[in-house]
């Protein structure tokens, strides 16, 4: 039995270079739930079982073809109650000393890596050399260079990396780009992002720039930016940006609290964009074009996005974030599938040049000039 | 009768010094028409009758206590017709060459400047000088030195210097300012001002550097940096800006067609802003406190203004928002009456020291400290 899965399991990996690979090939067992979903059911292990592990844990069991069967923490209780809450057996269980022994597993296809920011780096290296595809939390690393290692250690192991990005498969933020690639804006002309919130205990990983790696701009001012290139749908050529910073006992040193950026793109169009962990009510895309424009707000909450345009509401219908995320997830896996806005490390990467040139703007002053 | 009168009329100038001089002491007679209204009317003369004249001219029309009596243009032609639209006497019209002559006109108390900006500095020092008050639009003038120079010069000639600012009189706009004044929004963190449109015939004065003295900036981009002033309600202590240009034709050196803006405060709130003459569907301001938001949309156009706050809709109801501002300024030139928003020639000069800032650091990309 072992060897069978070994080999099946080998062929979907081959698959999942080829895209367009027919979903209706199903290579390994469904989840009987789940039977109304073709494709191979991806099984998934959460390691950090933290807020938002537990989020996408609980997103998980919405899914149409995903299914959580393991867990690594460094938390033996988190561990047991996991295993209780979604009867995940023992032996798919790891902590952070052990979890390369995942590469014996034949039971998980990938890890989805939700742990502060600055232990991404290794543990999705790790997850690659054992063999595993990698899901990773955004931002995907620290900076660009980590990122890129990252990147290169999932192409050496033949593993695909996919960033977490589940805007990117939400269904109003899609009918928007979508109408954009449409034409139905004309010449895009204005981005604007509002993101922020008010960050509440001041002790929580966030806001340590050891593991966070950085303050507001890390956590949520990744989606203005990741929103501006999705948006106008293209790569920014310059960019500026000014940090502010009013509460220098809960921002320390290197922990952004509020920045302004500004992206200029090849076409002529520009970008304005707020990231914040110091303000309420922000939560807004605004994109503008010569024949219309888009707006969503909420633009990146949990719950229901939602939106207009010049031709009036967006209609696509709210479903669980995370867990269109994961179905979706499943195949590009499995099936090469193609996703309207792109998920994987290269994208990843895209965002964390921009970081690192955003948080070079602030120190400098600078108008920078980005390769995209 | 004309001794009168200019006794009468030199102790209403004098008066006007006087803040909350009591406008139940009417100086003249009262414009028959508007009785309603107690308080002296202001006979104003229109410089330039040009669209944005065309509409003063209507909007007076309006007026509880102010009455067009004179105009001043280069085009006979269209004097005339103002003439027989409004009952405007001969000796009331004058133009460009002859209007220093107003001095001796007793049935004139101010002039309302609407010409292109090139010429706003000479024509209010001259009216100045003819003893008449100025209205004079915004942008008060090319840049901080000229308008300085005019500020000082109906100081001296002991006249008032008031600018074309519709919005500080604007019902919507006053309940927000009221509201931030009165703490419902807590603490100031963020302002917004999206101020754009996409202009039309290529060949108008505002396209010509030499008569607008900029582009978008100094026509439309003003008002979402003046609205960050009196929103925020704080001078700001620095700003960077960044240009773009994608019509290089339309939008000739000198005259900017993109520019994106950013204001920082002493308390730590900032504001970004965008000042275009290239987008549609641009018209919003966006406040953001710790304690709740307000937002105006549209913003600053000639309609009714929109709005809401944390609370629910804005409920002020519209009037026309030049009659509403000349009505309040007969207010302020005869009663001394403080507006809630400063409409001075100082409160002018302070945008243009900004402007003036602003077009600097679009050169030389520095962020730029202010004193205000």
């Amino acid at each position: 039995m072992k060897s069978r899965r070994d080999f099946i399991h080998k062929l979907a990996l081959s698959a999942a270079a080829i895209p367009f690979f027919p979903s209706q090939f199903p290579l390994h067992d469904l989840n009987p739930l789940n039977n109304s979903q073709e494709g191979t059911v991806l099984r998934v292990a959460i390691m950090g079982l933290g807020g938002y592990g537990t989020r996408v844990g609980e997103a998980i069991q919405e899914c149409q073809r995903v299914k959580l069967v393991g867990v690594i923490s460094g938390t033996p209780a988190k561990i047991k109650n996991w295993q209780a809450k979604y009867n995940i057996p023992e032996k798919n269980c790891y902590n952070y000393e052990n979890f390369d022994n995942i590469k014996d597993n034949p039971d998980i296809d990938a890890v989805y890596v939700i742990t502060p920011n600055a232990l991404h780096h290794d543990q999705v290296i790790r997850v690659a050399k054992a063999g595993k595809h990698v899901i990773c939390e955004k931002p995907m690393a620290l900076n660009a260079q980590e990122g890129k290692e990252m990147v290169d250690a999932c192409k050496n192991a033949n593993v695909k990396l996919l960033v977490g990005y589940r805007m990117h498969f939400e269904a109003k933020t899609l009918e928007v780009v979508n109408m954009r690639q449409k034409g139905d804006f004309g010449k895009i002309m204005f981005f604007q992002g509002l993101s922020g919130f008010k960050i509440g205990d001041p002790n929580q990983w966030r806001l340590n720039k050891a593991l966070a790696g950085g303050g507001a701009m890390m956590d949520i001012g990744i989606y203005a930016l990741n929103g501006a290139r999705y948006m106008v749908g293209e790569e920014p050529s310059w960019l500026t940006a000014q940090e502010t910073k009013t509460d220098m006992v809960k921002f320390k040193d290197g922990v952004d609290e509020t920045i302004q950026f500004q992206l200029g793109f090849p076409s002529g169009a520009v970008a304005s964009c707020l990231s914040t962990y110091n303000m309420n009510y922000l939560d807004r895309f605004y994109l503008n074009g010569e024949k219309g424009f888009a707006e969503l707000q909420p633009s990146t909450g949990y719950g229901p996005i939602e939106g207009r345009t010049h031709l009036g509401k967006l209609t696509q219908p709210h479903t669980t974030h995370q867990a269109k995320q994961m179905d979706e997830m499943a195949g590009i896996i499995f099936d090469g599938k193609k996703p309207i806005v792109p998920v994987d490390g290269e994208e990843g990467l895209k965002d964390l040049k921009i970081i690192d040139a955003i948080y070079q703007a602030c120190k400098t002053g600078e108008k920078l000039k980005l390769n995209s």
